[in-house]
């Protein structure tokens, strides 16, 4: 299945030259969405998983159902004060300014194998953020998945040392 | 299984004077987590779905994992300017303000048997909204599920003529 053909390019969103891959049609489409699902879970079934992470908004529409398939818990991990109980935070740079991700101080017990599951590699910057969330709380980084990777952007860079993958290639 | 036991207490949160219920424990342990999808699924395997609505975020948890074991597609609903392409949008009351929410154009056709998924029945200002965003578009709403309803809150009176069940009842 060319899963290509259900990303809708949606040209100057959030802003002006940037071309967003808008990946709703392919969450809508039963059939689509169950191979993107069926294909990210094949990929895993063999690696060992405690817990599933995934990342405020978009992450939540992909990792939680791995989490269930593979047999692990989920982890949200959300902007500031989503979360009601103690947390742990994490501040990392963008393009201009920065940005601030938190995740429940009891999430992940040491030792655990976790598994990060996020839409979209692009800079790298959100995932390598969570990273270190995870290894904050003593998590191991078995993997990080995507379903869409922007490989002319690198982030991958920022990953060394972690088994990427991503789904769908631009 | 008793899921209440992994639903924890959370005082003065959002505001003081609300005991918050937290359903983080129960989304990080696999098996309270698995049983609280599958007896969401057998309570809806018999119906005709479609599509399966969730509304971010705390409804991305669970809504498409249910869409993938119904075999629907999944559909989100979210906060203004999140969605990147054409949206229908509805406002409705809060208890001081307003609040909207945005589906996007194309989500549902006419005539799909549409079922929502939310975290928390409140005060059923947020699912009655949603409700009429997907009739809006032409689709059916054949059943309204909840992981968590506060039932002194009354949130079933805003949502007469509907399907409406909750897997866990305060």
């Amino acid at each position: 299945m060319e899963l290509k053909e259900y990303v809708r390019d949606v040209p100057d969103w959030p802003k002006k030259g940037i071309v967003f891959k808008d990946l709703t049609p392919l969450f809508k489409d039963p059939e689509a969405f169950r191979f993107a699902l069926d294909s990210l879970h094949d990929r895993y079934r063999e690696a060992p998983v405690d817990k599933v992470v995934g990342i405020e908004a978009r992450g939540f529409i992909f990792a939680p159902t791995l989490a269930y398939m593979l047999g692990a818990g989920f982890v949200p991990v959300r902007k500031p004060k989503k979360l009601p109980w103690q947390t742990e935070q994490v501040t990392y740079e963008l393009e201009y300014g920065t940005d601030t991700l938190e995740m429940h101080r009891d999430a992940i017990e040491p030792g655990e194998n976790v598994l990060l599951i996020d839409d979209l590699l692009a800079t790298g910057g959100t995932a390598s953020a969570v990273v270190k969330l995870i290894e904050r709380q003593g998590g191991n980084v078995t993997g990080i998945g995507f379903l869409v990777e922007l490989g002319f952007l690198n982030g991958r860079s920022k990953l060394n040392g972690h088994d990427v993958y991503a789904l769908i290639q631009y």
